[in-house]
């Protein structure tokens, strides 16, 4: 069967920082610059997750789309929207949250929801202008 | 010579419903949820279709975009826009037209009129939100 | 107090055809073209609903964007998402669901739930290309 | 001569929470729901300046775009990009910074600095689906 | 009946060069910066333009957006895309191409085919961050 | 440690025109149609680099998207900005501009600065419909 990439798009909201607790101030400040400001910023991250498989002859589809905006919504909305990502989300406590990070946090938490045989990449906008993509290697 | 990737998108706008046959109503509206709504619903489809190929030495081309335009008009413009995809485009009268098996007919449609040493990859956005990718594999 | 306007966009995905019931199939083509396809076509319809009025002192909302949110998904979404504007929306029964009339028949169905006080606007794009507004003059 | 409306797009990050300090947090929550969330959650702001009034027959400009830009930056850029707004910025100390106030924040902090004769309109995206006008009414 | 406003966009690629050629290169620097490159640089300006008047009751049209479209083709595209401005389009052989100037030629060549009865509006994006709106007054 | 993709987007606006000196104008015309237009015409390029490696464990960063911005900026923007890309950069002195050489050229140019053992792909958006990659095979 041929295979196909489907992808779905969906945003929150956060506050976050970028820092060490183990560095002092002025490094934190001379390695992430501004976005190290103690009192946090914050973003509209928009997110792609993209599922690649064999399209099943039965349906027409690769893995339903409404199934993977209701995935990401439990796994990444709920836990993410509007919260600040260093002191809500237990996986940022003692790891640096910068968009490398939560790309790859994120594919952790779909990955053990989307069947083996399937693919899964994950692109994360911090900003229309800076972004990344995760596939898990 | 370097391999270049080159894109053009275009877009059309027709209405389709997602159900099998085969299947009963209350099957369908199990499976495909509104998209199977026995009256159609519709969508602006934009299409990307990418051409990968070494860069001519005389032109500076991969495919000429201006021919690949004309090409993208005359195969998928003119066969689905302001159409009715079960109903009036012949390889949907047994097809489920998700958006899995559009890109698998528009690239199966196109492929036959790009060299064959170009590689060529269709992505497909059924919605802003939902897109979906197929490279002949 | 100071006059801000307020915006909040939605979407949604319909089929619909533009023709009038007493006009020949001809004159409908000659004057609507392809849109008067009797098999339908579709778009998805992104929509922005504006709402103008002094800004609350104690709370710095105009009106609140999560209540027009709710506004806007019972009263347009749940009634046009997924459906065949002609056949399944009483509204368009006898009227012809141009984007002018779509938009003209959402900010009647919105401007009844809106306090008097607040000026409304509904700006609706039919396609990224085509779109149109109307306020209510 | 002829009025023309220029304008000038920009983007700051920031940080921000919703709430009265003079409210409970059960209050703050029922008004202003997860926006009120006392760790901050932040936003990707875009910025529309708009200024209007008449070319000027010479240089065939309203006002030098490039000196626009450049006032968007001293005035807004630097004073609110990576910053909590309601810990950083003086204007929000005992201000609540919803869309609404902030914009007619920005406005009257540009408005001393563009010439009487020339209209002013700020427009501020707090996400791609909500955002809010000022001009100064 | 009711007044909407129907918008149609369109876009041309374009160089241009801004100066006056009773300046010297050094006045023309000062006051038009890079925009004066004597070799040109150029854009890809995006256009809305927006007629505004009563709906007709019998087609459901303010003023047919296909003729819109056909109308900017023959005004527009075809006297601007892939030209000069300053060398090949007569307008601007002693205008200034600032965009002001552009939307107003642009409105003057569309005004004497729209009906008097309806309001026209031109945008005209420079860049995505630079834009303008001209209506005629 | 894990594979991450970082992305910085920039723009930049110039004049060229596509073509060949050792061939006529009639031969140009025929290839290149409008694009050999001998006044030049323009673009706003939109520039997309990415950066592909491991995930720096004490930094969280693949490649710090400031340090991007700032080498995007010193060796494509201020060489390329409201420039005529045939006649005042060097690269295309003898080299037809076409999105596929520029991007073999701005991938040149960045690759010497980027650490080898990260990957480097650039896109090239010459309008918003035509667009190329490059990743150096």
């Amino acid at each position: 069967m041929p295979k196909v990439t489907v992808h779905r798009k969906a945003h929150f909201n956060a506050a976050h920082r970028l820092y060490r607790k183990d560095w002092s101030d002025e490094k934190n400040l001379a390695v992430f610059g501004k976005c190290s400001n103690p009192n946090y910023h914050g973003h509209n991250y928009e997110l792609i997750v993209a599922v690649t498989g064999e399209v099943d002859s039965e349906t027409g589809y690769v893995y339903d789309l409404g199934k993977l905006k209701k995935l990401i919504f439990s796994e990444v909305e709920e836990a993410f929207d509007h919260k600040n990502l260093n002191v809500e989300v237990a996986e940022f406590k003692e790891l640096n949250p910068t968009a490398e990070n939560i790309s790859i946090v994120i594919y952790n938490k779909l990955r053990i929801h989307i069947p083996s045989n399937l693919e899964l990449e994950v692109t994360l906008y911090e900003t229309p202008r800076n972004f990344v993509n995760y596939k898990g290697e």
